[in-house]
């Protein structure tokens, strides 16, 4: 008898998508979470900084910049209040079902959009079927939209069934800035996790995929720095300069330079720089956004290190001060074999489910790293797992787009999962 | 019987001060010295492709993103017709007086503007006695508008003096990207002179100071390049990038450490450089605007070879293409001591001129010698001559102004100097 | 029946010890080993030309090089005829056991040494017990001794016993740079291998434990780089050289800096650099000694591609000629691990040994690799396999030594391993 | 009535050319001087620590390693107690003659020699003459062997003629290394120098050309560097090292990229660098002999200044630790006019000299500038003179020679320039 819902999950995930909102600038997304949680009714729910301490957040943003998207979202119909008590990029919410004697089993899903703008093209379905996204050059182009739905379907289902135990569901911000996972997983709200299930839609396995555990999610941190300099005229003084243009050459190459390990794969990038205002001034400034991984969290700690000093070092070496600020960082987990093989079975009787895959590699990096880590210390597993879609293109591109069919399937191997392991301590 | 002029030469020169227009965008400000000269009256006016042939120009801008300010200078009351004239950025003009046998003199004044945002503050005069740039984030901040008078009222004292023979004065557009020296210098306009003045305010020189002739202007060219390499995902597949910030930072060392040159002075800068669109991005692409000098035109070309190689030696070695594209150059020019002596001499009898210098180092660049070189390979004689004024900070800063009482003081150096090398042959 | 050697196992090794020879150099030691083979008895014998055709060596020396070392062999009491026989540096053996039908049995052992001076020290066996190097800077500081001890001996024990088929030793020279291993795998000797076993001393694992099979020996090649410009002096006229010292600079910044790559580990060096001739001369040239590894040939062939791109780009950017030279390479190949149970299997029952271990990492590079491809190309089977040693320090320092125990034990491991080999067919 | 000297100057040249010395090693060449100078006979004659404290001494060498040549001077008949009070390289001496009243006149010629192989060509005039070089790898390839004929033979000639007031010459070792120049300018015996003449032969000017004083001799200074990290397998752990040839690869291509002054010409380079020991293992260490000039010695001293800090940046960049040493380095000091005019007037009436240039520019480099500059500190005048030869080919090379027309030249000019200036006051 699997619990099933009742929400619209085509016309809930169409909405998220027409209004998408970067990461800690979802304050219209966390309104309308927050009425539809409601609507749902949960016995708590946590919205913002009751949700996590603040302080936790990585990659906070300028609270001077989230203001405009404060007041789109008020404009919008967004409830001033409850925007207001998110001022300064507070977003995201947490929601409980306390539903007697059980394991406490959480589900995470994310909600936050990325910088790019939407294509119109008519062969682009949410151009076509009119819901593109209203916010210029910001766009759901990674599925965070069907996660949020999924995240509700999920609460309404397990309500619905005769479920036993506490289900936290994590509405977690800033993803894409790795920025959401740290604080959720440092809040009470992730005390005593006996399992933990991540979910992703898509990722390069097509509709009716289903991988159970994603395996080697690499750390991760990003690195910002900023030289200070001096200017000086180019022609007349280049002496009278302490160059950021030089320490940026000097950095760049030497950090691609940082050497390889022993123990296991690392990368480095410098994936954005700018420097200087004109071409006859020797550049007062220098800005660089890098990142750091690495096959495990040391080897991620060991390339952040070298980061750091030939940063330093290369602004010492021109006269520069150097500001190197860590801004985000995630660890490597893994899932755990046994929860991946609790969600294998219950997809396999999915209706729409033709593969499943125990596991697979990920590549890349994952701020739920720190919610599955919370629950691994805590004696608890975890796992990520991913529903497939046919994506026409590429995550993160302007045509990106989700296979509606596998919102019904993420919704009921979420809830069958969370249903099975209720049932399995 | 020194020739006077009835202009209101600080009521001018606060209105060009009101509304600045950066290089080849001088649209209102050509119409507004179109309607003035016409005023006067010469005997031969020429507007943008009249004065110059465009194929000349150099930094000539994508005529797109010049649209704009034609649209602006219209709105402001510039004539419709005379802007569409200009289209595409044609801006500038030259006009002549043709007053029976004697020398060709020239006289050049450069008109256009910086991106730089004026000073709103209390003891900036601008600011405070209300005349203060009406465009935002654009400003005269080098004098052009004082330079514009002194044409203006050299023109109008000139007609109302005994001069005979004919003077040109040519109203240069696009100074600050040397992009409109080279097409003056290539007109007909430029033909057969037989003196030029250029003329500078401020340069360090303060109020009622002369400096008749500047010595060693450097020869110079922007060098503007562009890398494309080919993105990849930093962290899945950093091997499938062809990195263009590696490009950069191989260029940016290398580039400073083209070697010094026996035969003098050399300068290159990377001013600019920008790349990559994320943190965890390969960056497909990356722009430089760089720059190369030398204290003769061959140490210039030698420093801009070098600079090339440089570039393109890097974009390969990282399996990108480069597009390295000289936007614009002009070469060392000095003045010659005999016309400085005229100066020199005119000077010394103005009203308010309490300092007169024969020579002074320049070491910086100005396209204006494109004008004096011309005038010196057809046996002419040529100065580049600075009229000093108190400015209260560096030229190019929000803050810069003009002492106006050097308005009057360059008129009569500029118009006195003109009859003087009238009389002279 | 374990078959035996009468050979005096420590004896030999220590007469191997007291002479090294480096690589291509092995004179003394190849006419040694002939003597020996001699003494055993064998069906066929081949020496340097006879054993590989020199054209397939690599790193191969300049012959004149190598005629000091062909001197003091002789003078040291080797043939004359033998030893011109490898003029030119065509040095190692082949030794032929042809018994009746069965299987083609390879082992090979290795018999160059290092350019390392010995201590001399009380506490470092060889200096206290009197076998310490005879050859200034020369040392057998990988325990190749031990090795050609080995081969000898099973030699003699492989030919006391009833074994049938037929047993090829290769007496490899030129390991330690790669050189030998790919002449002696194109040689008609390595002709259908049915199985062949390489070994080696020590490598971290104690006296007493086995490894039967190494696995990801990883792929290498060595680069050879020399950049030719133009001298010129650095006070007096810089712009005139063509700087192979910057041509290093940017070669080895960006050599380090190749990409990762996804599909697994790569290394890059720059192990030797030298330029210039005087602090106040612009450098006329520089060499490289420079390697590329990578876990799958493939990737070595990545980096190795990378790095002749990066190295001519640096030269061509500071106007030099580039020459880059691979001068030798090796594979990527695993042991088999059908024929490591085999070597596990007969190692348990080996008098000294207390731990088998059926595989570990290697991590590094060897040019066995090419014996080994060879006969698994055939259809074959191939091992690597250690014995390990107590060494006091590690493989390539001057107090590098062998724990003579390990002798007996390699001896009976490997003739078991032919043995059984033999058998299994 | 010009002084004459009996001396011999062919023969004493060719004799001071078959052997020589370089810099902190002319044990031999010092005693023969002795020899020479006692033969004229001197009222003072200081030897080496004698005749300055050895602890002003630059780019002073290890103790050992002259040692050979000490020996070597002894065997080939230089007095043993002689030359062990010169132990530890205190080469050089300084004959005075004191002449009642007058002016304290100074005259400075170098007596080291290069590490350059002599040519043996029959073109080559030593060679074909037989007195080439009798040292390997060393040779007088920059008319030192010329400028001590002359020392001595102005000491002959002085103490012939009425000269009245004290005539010091010093013969200055390790001038090619910046050495000497430091301990002679510092010592007493440079005291109250009233006129310093210091004399180079040839330097690109022809026989019978005299220059009477040298400008622009740059300020410069050799600077070495070290450094060192750690040294680690390539392959297996390459980051256990920490990498000297990285440190050096960012050393070079900083170092070159130094910022050009707006005060005048500098000069960078580096001009010998070396690190590593094979091309699989990470550097532990490398060396760097570089060099910084400018114009003035206030340049110099910017870019010793940031080539320092380059230097150890780059060293901290890669955990090495940098040892930057200045080993030598000496100020900029032109020649006085007023002195050089008393050379111009007297070397006019000299047989076989045909032209008189009053002045050149250097261009390079010269530790006589100290010694000239501490006869202007102390209210005196120096002069540096050239006494132009036709040399085949480059001072510095295997092929250099004299015309040994100019010895006569260069002693007559000397000579009268000292009486002259004698004279003057």
């Amino acid at each position: 008898m699997p619990a099933t819902t009742t929400l619209d999950l085509r016309q809930l995930r169409r909405a998220f998508h027409r209004y998408p909102e970067p990461g800690w600038r979802e304050f219209y997304t966390t309104a309308k979470l927050v009425e539809e949680v409601e609507s749902i009714g949960v016995d708590e729910l946590a919205v913002g900084p009751e949700a996590y301490d603040p302080a936790d957040r990585m990659a906070a943003p300028d609270p001077e910049d989230v203001r405009p998207w404060m007041d789109r979202a008020v404009e919008r119909g967004a409830d001033g209040d409850l925007v207001e008590a998110m001022a300064g990029g507070n977003t995201g919410l947490v929601a409980v079902l306390d539903r007697g004697e059980g394991p406490h089993v959480g589900v995470r899903v994310d909600i936050d959009a990325l910088y790019v703008e939407e294509s119109a093209a008519d062969d682009h379905v949410p151009a076509r079927e009119g819901f593109r996204s209203e916010v210029d050059e910001t766009m759901h182009a990674c599925g965070h939209d069907a996660h949020m739905t999924w995240g509700l379907a999920v609460l309404d289902a397990v309500k619905r069934s005769d479920f036993s135990g506490r289900l936290t569901v994590f509405f977690q911000p800033a993803e894409e800035v790795s920025g959401g996972g740290h604080p959720m997983a440092e809040s009470e709200y992730a005390t005593g996790l006996d399992y933990l299930f991540a979910a992703h839609v898509g990722l390069d396995h097509p509709t009716g995929e289903v991988v159970a555990g994603i395996e080697r999610i690499l750390a991760m941190c990003h690195v910002d720095a900023t030289f200070e300099g001096t200017s000086a005229h180019a022609g007349k003084a280049p002496n009278e300069g302490d160059n950021a243009m030089q320490a940026l050459g000097t950095a760049i190459q030497n950090a691609y330079a940082i050497p390889r390990h022993a123990d296991g794969m690392t990368r480095v990038n410098v994936g954005v720089a700018e420097s200087g205002t004109a071409s006859n001034v020797v550049a007062e400034e220098a800005t660089i956004h890098g990142e750091a991984r690495g096959e495990t969290t040391e080897l991620m700690e060991y390339v952040k290190g070298k980061l750091s000093t030939t940063l330093e070092s290369a602004a010492e070496m021109h006269g520069c001060d150097a500001h190197v600020d860590v801004v985000s960082e995630s660890p490597r987990v893994d899932s755990d074999p046994e929860l991946a093989r609790v969600v294998a079975d219950v997809a396999g009787g999915v209706d729409g489910v033709e593969t499943v895959r125990t596991h697979a590699d990920f590549g890349a990096s994952e701020d739920a790293t720190f919610l599955m880590g919370r629950a691994q210390e805590a004696g608890g597993l975890a796992t990520y797992l991913v529903v497939g879609t046919d994506h026409p293109t590429s995550h993160h591109t302007s045509t990106f787009d989700v296979d509606e069919r596998s919102l019904p399937i993420g919704v009921e191997v979420l809830t069958n999962a969370v249903l099975s392991a209720g049932e399995t301590t």
